[in-house]
């Protein structure tokens, strides 16, 4: 059989090829010839298959794709407060290149706006690092983002310093906050390099798949940052990556994304996927017009709007049913599927509601599909409240769906592996 | 067994009862008297369970957390276009009283802002409704929110309407842009009202539980507004539902939420949970300073944040065996777990990979807990595929996780209740 | 002879008449429908002499060139800091209906934007006066600027009336900050009445001659304002008058100036002239796209701008000789011409200079034409210091130019009518 | 006699001495180690007399002071068109450090800005003149200003240098929007040495007269700029510079001025004086406390204020009588003081009302100090009309108040010394 999503991608793409409005950005010749009938989608997904169609490989710069992933950099590399004391969080409202500082502090507003990416830029790295060395470890990120070895494209690069003028008046209006400690020139100069590292959409959608995988790139395996600077990055993303576009973006697409000047466009939606477009033609706003049409178009597909109401789930409670009889009896709740905090409250509720004739109880997770941390937390401390009750407490749990359990403070559970095991002959004497 | 959850709730408020800081809403002596003492939490499921703590029939007026339902009657009662071409969706990174109309046109930013609330106010019921008929669709539309009819404070009311001047300035500035058509004054009377209906946190609990259930009161049963406005709703709220804290509360918290001036606080994680806090002390942005404590605690004590990645699920293929051999031979795929897009990729590439020499092909839905709609897509175009490349592709379903199963255009499938069904002698002859 | 002042405004008007660019005013029917090719032009100076060319007495709505003589009349009502308080000084640099509040207080920038002139309107009058009587003031005071009684054109006000909401959302919004006290809807009805009061070109003249004139007019000879008063408006006009094109307009026309909806225009130099022209063509900034034409002619015509400097006059100093011999030597100084500082001061200069060895000093004003202030006292301080020295100082002065001279503290000066008074015999005695 | 002039001067001073509120400059140490004791008060006049008090000579850097006289020096070397196009004459508003670009075009608002003054800096000197060679013309143009050499002050400049990011932002914003076309760190390091020339008081004083006598320093007697570069200059001062306080500033002391960072402030009336005040210590602004106070007691004690309606000067018509009987009949008009647009308005007038009997008519200048352009040829139509309408037209003119008179298209005058030469005798035959 032949997978039916590259015939999807592919089909998507006939929808918007035809599609010519915008233009390429202009500011700098290299980028104004870009071959404008390039065209490509990629899904990348959290356990690292990629899919594509169109020109999946076709090289182009990064641009202001690179401003979340250098913002992560910095979050591993200074930590949060240090970060968040230079750089703000909240949308701005305003264009790409809109300086947006903050009254006073001279703080860029969030990130995504260029004064804020230079600052994150200059963030990267350990504290006193030499620029050779930042621009090593900025490189050096987002290669293991992409999972390959990314290279500058010299002459957009060179190209791109001639007409730099607004952002060099950015770094000198940072350094004369001391938002920059180091020379703006210098830090521009590096923030430009990043911004002219060469990708492929099939790059930028392992990139994004690497966000929604919580930091670790699905397809190397390698962890890049850790689940908390994710958070972070898409929160940012989600309100700041579409600039002045955040709000009609936040409804109709609803995924976390940013775009790039070169045509370049992501979405990272937590858990799930990793998306990126590639066509270099942009809309008023900076943004690629054929890769916001193929977002709207996949967001709606496929459900994937941050908003959407999943479809509401088979009971996590597939049974509550009693074996045995007399002191033998053995209260049964067979759990399924997915349990977070909703979950965990359905079960809570159950227990609350039928427990107690029984002596033993046993929680059946053979078909639970995954439990998050708080629903963890939730059914040890049913555990625990039953032992204090006087009951045994059973899970039975073959594929360590909660490993290492333990209710503390007074509550004990015993592990089984299947319920035959509760066969009274067989358990052990408590 | 005593549930756990109203105990954590209690455990929350003792965290920040301590915390008298700020003050209640000074800018009418009716809410300047609120008893700043008061707090509750309370969680409404979307299955309709509600655990409080604290004053939780305590009565307060709703104020702004009226705007996003109001909101989303406009949207139900008017449209998307009729209501998108009057009030916009952009973060205006304002305070709440900040008039910003895009320039030109005159449009409120967004619906959380009071001009934009005063006019979708304005465009709740059908057009050409008087201000009567419109002001009992409101209360009506609230109260089936709510599950319970509300009422107005009428002394806030008369408070509000002595001190309404900058409302009704707002009302004037969008008559004359033609956003309002009637007359400002009692379109701004009837926002006024609005904001004054009286609501006790059990009572926003439930509005939230209805957004985060899809637009289903979880109580009452009553579908209050359809799915797409409810994702729109969200959408807005959270990017706009905190005015100029937006990014902090993105960031840090990851619920959309919306807060009101007499202390309320109301976050809506969609297909989870509804959450509604009350304490009336406010910060310098006009939010509960409790309520804003509380809501950090839930999100990262119960992982509420949207852009927590989910831990990572069992695999949605639980098995992959063949059963019987020859001409008989079945081969199954046993799924487990909710399924949307990535789930269904899953299956997807198991298919591509594995399929192909048995002539029988079996999806066993039996341990499916959810199938989104793309899922279910992804499943018949499996189906569909498989038939055209001759195999007999059965749907094992017992509970009817994809209901009318028909993969169109050549494709086929034969629903089943168990494996055992699949015993060739019973099976129809292809 | 035939006055050539008429003739050269009848070709100043030649010169713009061709041009029909820009619009009336379309906000209100009644202005949309003014006749476009209505075009006049009047002087009048400080001593009520009026030319005029065109059609000087089409009747018109005076519109916003009431702001500054209402602004004046809230001056004389209730004095400098109480209407500072409430109006500030500060050039907007915004369009007119701006509200352009100050942030915080709600004080809106400068008396001639809307939001400060409706404040301004409600300034008038003794505090605590009732509207009518309010109305009243206003009516008179513009009357009295302008010579006669103006009258209301109701069909313009009704008019305007119906399309105030931009107004009346000012008015709320100045409420709101407690800059009104009263009832926003009946100041903003006061508001546009005084806007709806109809003038014609030649009005205007007198009104702006009347500010040229330091408040009293000059053709009726009724002081309606004080000195101090006019020297703050015109101020505020020549920072103020010509809204977001007021750099534009200083450093080209260089003439306190305001413009109205309705095509009229003022400008008022002090001490020299006022000038008013009528044309209803708007252009993008609402000025009347021929009155500035205009304007900029007569300034460079006449050299009128502020900043010109004035051509070197002869010296103050016309004669410095001694008349007689010995002890009946008199050092005469003969003065001429207007003497502001600069002229007391070469006055002063000429005394340091040249008086000691005579004991007696004319200072002889004979032939002087104007002194003002400063210049009266330094020539005093000469006649003071010089007394104490040891002379007799004598002031030739036949017309009084400087009535009641006294030194003080120890001077003493002799007036004399001419300087045969000085012979020896007919002085008398020291 | 001694001159009461130093004496007002120091009496000044003594009345702000005891004030020490606000505080040097602190963003360089070399302006926060300045002698907040400084105080001096310099006038110089238009006929180059310098008056002062304190420490006139003592040195400071002359900072944005020398924005109004680069600016003039651009105008001068390329002309309005060309420097318009660069630099707005809007005010902004806002204070001295804003960028206050227009929107699209990144012109600056006005040339007393530091964006407008470091674009001014570039447009001195001829087109394509090197940095030095631009760096000449400033320091050359400014010390003719001053009327002696100006020097760097070395120290001050270094420092400046080390903290000029924000001039290096504003001058790359320049250039990204092609403003400035040269290297803007060549051009931001020029304006700072610019901003670093030392100049006293007393230099400033001049400096400020200069612009006073219309462009010519009236201590050297060079001409530095023509009349209209200085009509400009002074037009752009009176309105933006002095930064956020211009309306303050224009309402109570109504004086051309500018101020600069190291405690300086000038003032320049047209055809009366330059001021000049140095006391370090600055308000929020950024303007020097008692600097600003000494311009409010001088702008009052002296009557500078621009709004000030001059006094009402005797009739411009001294006397109108006729001398002799019969064919020989003469009409005299007996002129006297200062002769503008009014009062050549005030000869046409008694010409048309009073002429005609007589055939000849004589205009005697004797008491005339001055005539204006427009005044001027007022006189000389009135001749002419006089001429066509067949009188004989005299002008007595002893000291060519109205040199080479030609009334043209078919007016004449015959010039005389005085009264006596109309002796009838004496007359040229006509």
């Amino acid at each position: 059989m032949r997978s039916p999503i590259p015939d999807y991608l592919a089909e998507a793409l006939s929808h918007v090829v035809s599609n010519t409005s915008g233009a390429p950005a202009g500011y700098i010749p290299e980028l104004a010839t870009a071959d404008p009938r390039c065209l490509a989608a990629v899904f990348a997904t959290v356990d690292g298959e990629v899919y594509g169609a169109g020109d999946v490989d076709a090289p182009f710069t990064i641009q202001s794709i690179s401003k979340p992933f250098v913002y992560a950099l910095a979050l591993a590399d200074r930590g949060f407060d240090a970060v968040l004391d230079k750089v703000g969080v909240e949308p701005s409202g305003e264009a790409f290149n809109e300086i947006s500082l903050e009254d006073g502090t001279g703080r860029p507003l969030n990130p995504m706006i260029n004064a804020g990416a230079i600052t994150a830029h200059s963030l990267t790295g350990a504290e006193g690092i030499d620029p050779a060395g930042r621009m090593a470890r900025v490189v050096g990120g987002l290669s293991a983002f992409a999972g390959r070895r990314l290279e500058t494209d010299e002459s957009v690069w060179a190209s791109e310093m001639e007409h730099a003028h607004r952002n060099l008046a950015i770094g000198h209006m940072l350094r004369s906050h001391d938002i920059l400690t180091d020379d703006p020139h210098t830090v521009v100069e590096g923030y430009i390099r990043q911004c002219s590292l060469l990708v492929s959409a099939r790059d930028l959608a392992v990139m994004a798949a690497t966000l929604a995988n919580g930091g670790v790139n699905p397809c190397s395996g390698e962890r890049v940052v850790l689940a908390p600077v994710v958070r972070q990055v898409l929160s940012v993303m989600s309100t700041c990556g579409m600039y002045d576009a955040a709000g009609d973006w936040a409804t109709q697409v609803g995924i976390p994304a940013k775009s790039g000047v070169a045509g370049g466009l992501i979405g990272a939606l937590p858990g799930q996927i990793g998306i990126a477009t590639f066509s270099p033609r942009l809309d008023p706003h900076g943004n690629s017009v054929r890769g916001v049409s193929l977002f709207e178009r996949f967001s709606s597909d496929m459900g994937l709007h941050l908003m959407e109401v999943p479809p509401a789930a088979r009971a996590v409670v597939r049974s509550n049913h009693v074996v045995g009889t007399g002191p033998d009896a053995v209260r049964v709740l067979q759990l399924q599927g997915g349990i977070r905090f909703a979950g965990g409250e359905r079960v809570v509720r159950e227990a609350v509601e039928t427990l107690g004739a029984e002596p033993r109880v046993a929680l059946d997770l053979t078909m639970v599909s995954s439990v998050d941390d708080v629903a963890r937390r939730m059914l040890l401390e049913v555990a625990r409240r039953l032992t204090l009750e006087g009951h045994d407490v059973y899970l039975v749990d073959p594929d360590s769906m909660l490993p290492d359990p333990d209710p503390g403070d007074g509550g004990r559970v015993i592990v089984v592996a299947d319920l035959d095991t509760l066969d009274p002959q067989r358990l052990p004497s408590t």
